[in-house]
């Protein structure tokens, strides 16, 4: 570790993370939002084909474009805030991916910025869950923006990604399960029909508190598919097995 | 058994089950649709109170209302077909729930003639599964008319819904997970605000087959709780706790 901290420039409060997949390694600043399982779980949960273009809005670190880029063609990464965008520019050039990873810093709400309509194979986000008005801000803005909805609502995500997909692209985002109703409203509203629904449980016995949800663009409605809930902690508080796959695959 | 059947005057094809709980029958005709699991699970699953005047839309032989009556005031049962509403009507007074219990034949599709609008406290609905179009059509027309929307479609129940139920009243349904978006769209549309959502597997390790969601008339966005899954039979086939505290409360 101390070797790759020598070989890659790091700013204040950075370190270089293990992705624990792929080698992929991150630089996350310990003072702006860092990746955390929401984000791997998305990156498993969305369907992609070797050939896809696709979009990762509000990428933060990158974590979601850098776990995708094996698996598809070319991924542009959005971010609105410079120093994450500067970031993830990082970690795609660290992880040798500069040939499957764009990061543009733009606002998803003004998606003519970064992409051509009706252009993505697919479109991936990890929004921040809670509304702007709710819960207690963080003090630090950039963590703040990465938690709360201040640059950009759920609705502008959806929207964003009604405008770039192509008509039965793929759009997958992860949630918190009470926004459920939200989101398949604003899906009906542009056009995205709910295809895969799956909850996440923190336990077996305890009530999901994340949401992953997949959508086709012009999709017809009905035949939403709600899979068993995805279990992340045995009773000893372990991983379960299926985590541990994804980050372990070869076991 | 016996002695119960000579006591009541059954037709044809009618017989008389236990309904397992605090010593309900019910009469039942083999040629028409009995009641199934999914019944007992919405009846356990809806908020009701001591002082509840509601409705249970399409009610069949009445079970919901049956298994409801001791914990509410009034409910108006509403039942299209006529059969099935005279099996109602000759539930409630074999279970000597007429001061409970009204059942009428109406249809769900003119809400005007069974209820004035905002009166009802609570609405519950077990209605057909499919659409008319889809699925093998049963030749029995009145087993047809329970399994699929012959006779009203799902936006027709919530709509019935939100026309009788008051400020805040509560409505609850049991339906297919995969029309979950369209129930939500559905509900958005008439102002019926997703509150309570649960997901019942048959088994822990598969796929839900059905859903139970609530909801409150004029309620605010968001807030949507997600229980953890009713999970149906333990691994070895028998009922889990939970199913057998449904039926053997006491236990």
């Amino acid at each position: 570790m101390k070797k790759m901290k020598m070989m890659y420039e790091l700013n204040s409060f950075e370190r270089i993370d293990d992705l624990l997949t792929d080698g992929l390694k991150i630089i996350q600043n310990e003072k702006e939002f860092c990746f955390s399982l929401d984000a791997v779980l998305l990156a498993h949960f969305i369907h992609v084909r070797k050939n896809d273009y696709g979009l990762d809005l509000g990428t933060g670190t990158g974590v979601i474009a850098l776990l995708l880029a094996k698996s598809v063609h070319k991924i542009q990464a959005v971010e609105i805030n410079p120093v994450m965008a500067d970031i993830a520019r990082r970690n795609v050039v660290m992880n040798n991916l500069a040939n499957k990873i764009t990061v543009m810093q733009a606002d998803f709400r003004k998606p003519n910025d970064f992409c051509k309509t009706q252009s993505a194979d697919f479109v991936v986000a990890n929004p921040p869950y809670r509304p702007a008005a709710h819960g207690y801000l963080n003090k630090d803005d950039h963590v703040a923006m990465a938690r709360h909805e201040i640059t950009g609502t759920l609705a502008d995500v959806v929207r964003a990604a009604a405008h770039c997909l192509r008509f039965h692209g793929r759009f997958a985002m992860v949630q918190l399960p009470e926004r459920l109703a939200e989101i398949i409203v604003q899906m009906h509203k542009y056009k995205i029909a709910p295809k895969r629904l799956r909850f996440v449980q923190p336990r077996k016995d305890k009530a999901p508190n994340m949401m992953l949800i997949e959508g086709i663009a012009g999709g017809a409605d009905g035949g939403l598919k709600v899979d068993t809930p995805l279990i992340v902690h045995k009773e000893n508080g372990s991983y379960t097995k299926e985590l541990m796959q994804y980050y372990y695959p070869d076991t």
